[in-house]
């Protein structure tokens, strides 16, 4: 297979931590409240809040609102309704300040002087902007559902992205700590890298990250991948 | 007025030297060209291209296209129409690999370390990330007519990119060498930045740089707004 020329990246739990990066701002912030939960919780509304999206019966909007939505549903849950808008809004915000994993700066820069680096994230535009300002991840494009407006794992964000830089598929390599999010990338003829994120829901929660064979690459990490693509 | 938090650049002739680099490569392949005249000339049809677009005569295209269109319908009054469909792509290119301005990555890095800066150009976000690659400009996040599909100075790009941020119009800055694309800039709201670019054309037809008044701020270069800015 001819090597891709340009990598785009899964963001949420293969860049960046959001479990333990909200884990750790809510238990500071509310400790009667249970952060792991909490987490999970919000995360857990993310794929059926892109879904009412993705099936067409509701237009485009970016995911700063469904996460949003999201928390205003949960708040009671976990005590919280009486939060008013502004800090709900800050609240929010965490998505936009979520740490990297200890491996990810170092690795994007060892893949970035081999290959042009994008995010391809469900993550709108000024939310990985200014994660990447924070974090200093150092990407050649911010790319983004919000571009395309869709969602992965509709084919526009692949082949969107493939577009943008007049690249046949399969010049173009996924990388993503989840398998379906890489199958809809080869669906689409990208190739595909796979990374063990086993910490990403929680230390409570480990995820298997067996290998999957129909991937083009298996990495622990993003310094591993680096490795395996001589950078 | 209270200071922008975004700053957001024009590209072409503000941050990048699209005549002398054009000059410098047409020069070095094709010396019996008259490089400054064919860089003129292909400048000289991005306007009326872009038109096109902008009076809904025509779907919006990205300017990789329409600079490929204009540069095939100058070429057989520079001789040049021999060149095969290859050579012309890579000819094409020298749009994404322009070079920056000698204060420009330095003065981007300063500024960066204050506000969040985006490019916002009518070039489509691939020739931009190519661009900031080759160049080095530290964009926090590559913005483009592209992701809006609407050219400059079409309202719909200054307040997208305002929306992007989820920013009032008020709190991002344009930054131009050219006085239509922030007087634009401006009736949406936006703050403005002239910047003096007097060789944007070449040192055979230099520029009126003159202040107008109803810029927010002034500079001989980004190392000057820099220091105006306080970074």
């Amino acid at each position: 297979m001819t090597p891709p020329r340009i990598l785009v990246f899964d963001i949420f739990g293969t860049v960046v931590d959001w479990h333990g990066s909200i884990v750790r701002e809510v238990s500071q912030r509310f400790p009667q409240v249970d952060a792991d939960a909490f987490a999970l919780a919000w995360r857990a509304g993310y794929q059926p809040a892109m879904e009412a999206v993705r099936s067409g019966g509701r237009g485009f909007v970016k995911l700063d609102v469904l996460h949003r939505e999201i928390l205003d549903g949960l708040l009671p849950r976990f005590g919280l309704d009486h939060l008013g808008d502004a800090e709900r809004a800050d609240l929010n915000r965490i998505w936009h300040r979520l740490s990297a994993w200890p491996d990810s700066v170092a690795g994007l820069t060892r893949l970035k002087s081999h290959f042009t680096i994008c995010s391809l994230s469900n993550g709108n535009l000024g939310l990985l902007a200014d994660m990447a300002k924070n974090a200093g991840l150092p990407w050649d494009c911010v790319l983004s559902a919000e571009v395309f407006q869709a969602y992965k794992p509709d084919p526009r964000v692949y082949l969107g992205a493939a577009g943008v830089f007049d690249a046949k598929p399969g010049e173009v390599m996924m990388v993503a700590a989840h398998h379906d999010d890489l199958a809809a990338a080869r669906t689409c003829g990208l190739q595909t890298a796979y990374i063990e994120r086993p910490l990403e829901f929680g230390a409570a929660h480990v995820k298997d990250v067996s290998p999957q064979p129909d991937n083009t690459w298996h990495a622990r990490d993003l310094l591993h991948l680096a490795d395996q693509l001589g950078c």
